[in-house]
């Protein structure tokens, strides 16, 4: 890979905000380099990124590359990945730790066609989605430079951003000209908010820095009952009608945050070695997660359930350190998705005020036996006298240790 | 251990209700052996449990056990258990699974103090319960009988049994003449509904199996906060105010049943190898194990935090097979608990219809730093330079794998 | 499934020796069901199994299966179960373990083709292959009968079982008239041992119970060099000549046999629940494992290889419980295929009196790379100073451990 | 911690050799560092540690640390990571990994008894040593700084070494002068060779570079026989003779090394991200793990045995990761201390010619039980119907998938 001093050509990761103005502006003038910015529609909620070309053509940037990703981000990242019903330290959906890999894809896939040396983000130092920029840009280009401004520049202070964005003609929206008392980050899967005023952990988050769901206790007091519908794990309808991944999550979002649904405040552990505080909304994966295990609840057997439950830890840990392109992420998918092939069916649930509640499910596939479990009659479909024997030689072992414990 | 039919004296769990008292009378006069009852107070809700010495001594016991267990039920069960995070399948806090080996452990002393040869259960052929029974009980005596008469009698239906009752002079109570339409275990920690009208899955659970909550839509308008204290992994306080093992659990359970807390309705998989469905509510429990993922989130290291998340599937379905009394889970116990040491502080939480919302969480042994995690100047706490090194590291294997599948 | 008296026809698998036969008359007189019996040819060192044929033609048997499954037991079940390096107990190949799903599946499949409502075998009921055979039966036909008539018959001693051959015409070989000192099983794979004389643990097995290899200290003096080629893990070569599966392993086995290696004697774990000591050898799957290992050892990533490793005890305790047609095993082996799509090349190995020395490993796909790797000037291929910040990151969340102790 | 330019006074981990040597005097001129020296008899074979005393009092050094920690090393760091049976990538016994934290935890306490604010070691900049060394001193000194001076200096290349050394008089022995073949480690439990001439995979490693051992082909004809005696699963005999653990440990080391044990050619994955080939010979600890799995068998519960062996690969992993210092292998340690407690008795091993084979092995607390298993009459100690109930309960849930299956 080349060094800083010597990259050509740099395609960017560009919002269209003022930090990453900034970057496309430094990377300029300082490196010297030629900028392509790559702009991508991942349900961040600014529907209209005509915007962002502007800003970029203004710079004299002139490949400029804006894609809608809903679909692809949800179909190959958010499904498989909820296939596996990951959650990080317990609680977390992954919203942000998902959605870097396909950025780094498509940033790679655009320096390979514009014959890009670099690519550049505008992550800091101290998070963990430079992590996840850089090791997906790493397994899909070994020779790839990627530059991470933040870490190199040398502005000590936010004033002096806001000085070199106004030497270089860049617009300052007024709301940016003071310190942003948290930092955003959007797609369609989730919000995150994080910093400033959430760094004490013990201060309750104040309600203005939930982006997209109303809070449990403003949310309507009727139920709202849904039935969501699985094919090999993945959800495919909404009460009977079918959408596409990408329409599928964005009406569960709008279900999501209309309930009060999908909050978390949570200290969580980074890749890079602190801990952090930071409010998540993830309200339609809130709702599809509930889903999903009660679907499997009917069509997985309990090996291979148990066998998932064991490995998803490791699995979330991957995705959120970044390793989403990684051989063991892709084993593990494999095995995964094995599971799923059978998942299909119904879950249907009641949404009040931040409650998920699953009321009923059923399935083609279901492996639930009436005739085995009942209390009634079951015409010998299970005896009962197996039992004994069943017990008796798990309990084997456990007797054979009494016998020694008692000995001595 | 003896054969049935040679066994003497048999001590019996006995609740006092016309199931076990018909195993008693059973156990008498089948069997010919001289029975012992032991009935526990695990806090199931029924505080008087004289009316079960009453209807023993009716029977023409002497030796009759009485023990108020609540106390030890939660400190060396409960507690030990939430300082895992155990939840089988995801999400099942483990409330009939925890109770068994300690009445298997109160049955095993009765039976040396009175010199019996075997105890007995009222678990039936189907269930997990006969294993947690049977192995606790084995592994606590190896040379101990345990006789499980819903496997070992020849009653064919429950007008047999009724039969029975009505032959020997057994009270039933009215409401017990027909088929009750679902059955019910309850202790400190939770209640749980199976069989009948949950039988179908798909189905939604009647208002009237709830036994211990109200449901969310019924809960108060009102937040409730509390701050629930730690040490050493365990909740010692509620607001500030101290309380023994049970009182704590009681209070939590009072605070969760008020505001609708602790719903569950699961298809799980039983050790038997069939699926049920059940109706759980553990009031008090969902809002320990929320508090005390927040406390353990800003005292427990990243490292020890994800090996025990890793663990715990595997812990959780070692006691919901019945497998409290094994070498893994005592092996599994000693990592926990080494993990625990430093696990103290506060957690602040919201109650709120279903609600568990965690709103703060402060410990002196916090390992959440302000000055390495925050956006501002960290005074060189963090050197980002550092992440550059660290990403590139990590991210070396990925390069070489990439170079390998350009070659190829 | 029917039960036992209400069988007509049961398809047995029939090794043509004493117990079987017994196992087949008795089938035919006490049941009274028509027997079809299924001999095959694992490679377990009687290649001419006409004289199974025959007595069964004997004893008036008219469905005969003979069938030569040794590709079949090498490709389909051997080498996907080396391709994860699978060691019960860390030491054990699993040789009998692997071969009874095959036996089953085979059962199954003629039971269907005759018409037949149960399967027999000849396990006892003490032992692990009694579940092998049972679990794979009951996964491919969930209403088949297992038959297992050593826990189903009266006779009581060896006596009972010789007279009873003795009255049906059976006949006895002189060397089965007395007790055999142990009992032996024999595949492609391995032989194993066990019983009589091999029931002290602390006592030597004797040289004699050894089938198929020389003792390493009557293995020639001289080394003997060979190279191994794997593609997508499975071995396909020796020394550059291609073989079938079954070929290759037979040459590995007559390798290991002539230079000593491959023996084990093992106390292990039985599913049933007690420990047992076997004494097993199996020298083409000992060499085998350590070139597969070496030929991982350059062409999986650390990723990959570090997650097989995890996995593979539970791997290799599902084959040894007989979990082989588990939903579970299947999605382990879906992860471990995936991971051995880039492993091929070749392995060079010293073989020695009960020695395996790895001496070299190549490949086309190996990703050890001298240039990263030397003492010598890497050209820039690894910065060092690149991991100063990788130790400082990781050693991050240590050093806020120890701060924290020291505060304390 | 201090910036490297401000570092005042650096313990050295110091041998006594070139290397170190130059270390020392460059801490001394280009940082102007006051050096104090720590040098430890690890068992690596210089029983003289005279010399560096000399050396180090010719370059000026005051402060001179000599100290025989091989009792500590084998009873603290060998002992404990023997009882997880820890190998890493399935075979390498960690014999550089476990002295890393040992001698980091000296210089870390050294520097605290003198005052000194940083430590140094002479591990280069891509290896695991680098890790190993800093990782454990930042957990025990939060604020400790580590000088890697290779990864510091400028120097380009060995000449520049040389000068260096012939400029400040540092003493150059013959055969230092060109570049050495490969680079060596060594202590009480094994020694180890990499680089150079080791650096192609594919080429055997020469019989030079083997430092502790006869090659299997050199040894003796004779078998030699040992019995070694365990306690709390730590050895604590050879022969029926007591001994210290390194005078232990040594006599098995000259057991191995006469009869051709423990050698092992091994491409790993290092945790800085490259793969590397080493010989490493392990003479003493390849007896002692065979030895240990032997009294494991006859003493474990199948439990404890399968969840160490599952956990084995983390723990591994963790120390070559130099991880020792962390809660997470503390936890483990934990775990695995406590399965330990009953692990005592003998194993009979013969000794011959790189093989240590199991004969035998014996234990007043052994889990093994002649009744259960034997093919006798076993008196009622194992009814084999219970078999039957045992493989029905465990084949329901895959019968339930086989139905699913021919359902669909």
């Amino acid at each position: 890979m080349p060094k800083l001093q010597d990259v050509k050509k740099v395609v960017l990761a560009y919002s269209g905000g003022l930090d990453t103005s900034i970057i496309a502006k430094w990377l300029q003038t300082e490196l010297g380099a030629e900028v392509v910015t790559f702009t991508a529609d991942l349900g961040q909620g600014e529907s209209d990124l005509e915007p962002a070309r502007r800003k970029a053509q203004d710079m004299g940037i002139k490949e400029i590359f804006i894609r809608d990703v809903r679909e692809e981000f949800v179909k190959d990242f958010v499904f498989p990945m909820f296939r596996a019903n990951a959650q990080y330290e317990g609680v977390y959906l992954l919203g942000t730790s998902i959605a870097r890999p396909l950025i780094s894809k498509h940033l790679v896939e655009i320096a390979r066609e514009t014959g890009a040396d670099a690519v550049a983000h505008g992550a800091t130092g101290k998070g963990n989605d430079q992590v996840r920029f850089e090791l997906s840009a790493y397994a899909l280009n070994p020779d790839i430079k990627v530059i991470a401004p933040w870490r190199d520049w040398t502005f000590k202070s936010r004033t002096d951003l806001l000085n070199f964005a106004r030497d270089h003609q860049i617009q300052i929206a007024k709301d940016k000209l003071g310190e942003a008392p948290f930092s955003v980050d959007a797609n369609l899967l989730h919000s995150s908010s994080e910093g400033k005023v959430l760094e004490d952990p013990w201060v309750e988050a104040p309600e203005y820095v939930h982006q997209r769901s109303v809070s449990p206790m403003d949310a309507p007091d009727q139920v709202t009952e849904i039935v969501i519908s699985f094919r090999k794990g993945d959800p495919v309808a909404i009460d009977g009608k079918e959408m596409s991944p990408a329409t599928l999550l964005s009406a569960l979002n709008d279900l999501g945050r209309d309930n009060g649904i999908g909050r978390l405040d949570l200290v969580e552990n980074r890749f890079v070695g602190m801990k952090s505080r930071g409010v998540y909304e993830t309200p339609g994966g809130t709702i599809l997660l509930a889903a999903h295990r009660a679907i499997e609840s009917i069509t997985l057997d309990r090996g291979a359930a148990h066998l998932k439950d064991e490995l998803m830890p490791r699995y979330a840990e991957l995705i959120y350190n970044g390793f989403w392109f990684s051989p063991e992420r892709e084993m593990l998918q494999a095995l995964i998705d094995k599971s799923q092939e059978e998942v299909e069916g119904d879950v249907r649930l009641k949404l009040y005020k931040g409650n998920v509640i699953v009321t009923g499910r059923r399935s083609p596939k279901s492996l639930y036996s009436d005739a085995l479990v009942t209390f009634e009659d079951d015409r010998g479909a299970y005896d009962q006298k197996d039992a004994e024997g069943f017990i008796r030689l798990n309990g084997l072992r456990l007797r054979t240790l009494a016998a020694r414990k008692r000995k001595s």
